[in-house]
């Protein structure tokens, strides 16, 4: 089944005390577009300028990725800019150019509205009830957000997690929007909000699911080197979507092992600049991170 | 087989937001012995003074601990006072009385030199190197450490780890000792000082074991809520060592699932001040909650 993806589509200059790397195809549904089509058909919800690059449309288009869903307008396209420090975990931003993306309202075209699985990548609440606003019965969505949003659009983001299945944010979003120091007193809190499932992320200490099902204690795959984790998240539930949408079984029985996938793209992700390095990985690569995590994980 | 602890015997005065507990007992070798003895017989060496509590003494013998090598020596017990901040993972050290500790050697009752199992806790390396000056061919060696002895013994601790078969420490120490920030990385540079195992403590986040048979992503164990984290460190290892000493088919074979125990230990002792709640714990509960972590890291 096929996966509807909105968020950002952006041009990303990352720079790290090693390098460099000005307008690299970034944005939230960008890389969990590219993670999520390596499980299945992917639909692209987003806006770009009349100045994105055309060999970025062309790699949407080798990993399969339905463009029908995103526009392209008079303007320039997202532009932004980051800088990490040297142990790569804090990271600030050096600019933010809206471009294009100020006006943007998500328009579905017509089949893209009997999507089974959604993704709300992260982009502004009020942008994800507007795609939800046009879902015909979806059968699983899932909304990922920033700490931005709990900042300037707290009350458009709390009635949307009343409308989804899944939440993800990382912790410390999770004690920002609970107040609770304990991960687990946080997810509580997160449950009586509205979603049934919430996933809170933890870097490269992994994640936590909290579902019907209890929790799993997702690990991150340990690299050995991170180049760049711009869009490290938007990888994990990209790919966690993905998988899903073409599991046999239902969410319940493989949400775990769709963590496992999302949690291997974003290892992926993280060995390269922007998606350099997800775009040249296969299927067979992602199956053998699986295996090794479950070597990694036995006892 | 039976495990020999070396460390500190020592009282906690320890203050979190919401409780002051003076004078319980305390030190990495109490810590570690209480958690070993879950498993096996536990052989102490230590030094208290004499106004060590008569009841702390009934204690370690209700754990079946061998005082053979504790002395009680003319002076004042070690005492350690620290308080922790509302989040419960920083702490800052109020006042360090050193005591009888100040001129401690540790001198190894005869039968405890053929001890198999020896963990040297948390101490100088110099009265580490001294303890295994008296061993007789041991079976398998670990030794954990602190940031202290990074700074103001490190010459010692490089020539320790020449001598054990495992090291552990934390991922601010690793970091400390091999300037990498990078946990595989600070791995490595670890096993070309010597030892065999490495395993890196990361608090809530677990801990990672580095062997001849690969990586192990150890979990902790995931509390609801921390009540004093202070032994947390000792009750892992010496929980694993423990566990290890009576489990069949080597160490290779049983030290991922001895991790998993000292695991678990380790997480019953984080819920009460000192030794409290670990004290009150038996067997059985341990192992409801090796059954539990199997289930939440499951995929």
């Amino acid at each position: 089944m096929s996966v509807l993806i909105v968020g950002s589509t952006a041009l990303d200059s990352i720079k790290t005390p090693r390098a460099e790397n000005p307008r690299l195809l970034g944005g939230s549904a960008s890389h969990a577009a590219v993670a999520a089509s390596f499980f299945a058909p992917v639909r692209l919800v987003g806006i770009v300028g009349e100045d994105f690059p055309k060999k970025y449309l062309k790699l949407y288009q080798q990993h399969r990725i339905d463009l029908a869903g995103l526009q392209v307008e008079k303007g320039r396209t997202f532009h932004w800019s980051g800088e990490y420090e040297v142990n790569m975990n804090n990271r600030r931003t050096l600019l933010t150019e809206l471009g294009v993306f100020e006006t943007f309202t998500p328009h579905l075209p017509d089949d893209y509205k009997r999507s089974p699985f959604v993704l709300l990548a992260n982009i502004a609440p009020a942008l994800q009830h507007h795609v939800l606003d046009q879902m015909e019965r979806p059968k699983f969505v899932v909304a990922d957000t920033m700490d931005l949003w709990l900042n300037i659009a707290l009350d458009d983001l709390v009635r949307l997690l009343k409308r989804v299945d899944g939440f993800v944010l990382n912790d410390s979003e999770a004690h920002q929007l609970t107040k609770e120091d304990n991960v687990f007193a946080a997810l509580r809190k997160i449950h009586r909000m509205g979603p049934k499932y919430v996933i809170i992320k933890k870097g490269s200490h992994g994640s936590i699911l909290s579902g019907p099902d209890g929790h799993f204690l997702c690990p991150a795959y340990p690299l050995h080197k991170v180049v760049d984790p711009t869009g490290a998240g938007d990888s994990f539930v990209g790919g966690m979507m993905g998988y899903l949408s073409t599991a046999r079984g239902g969410v319940e029985r493989n949400l775990r092992r769709a963590m496992i996938y999302g949690s291997v793209v974003a290892s992926y992700c993280c060995e390269g600049f922007g998606l350099k390095r997800t775009t040249k990985v296969n299927r067979a690569d992602l199956e053998k991170r699986v295996e090794e995590l479950e070597k990694l994980t036995r006892f």
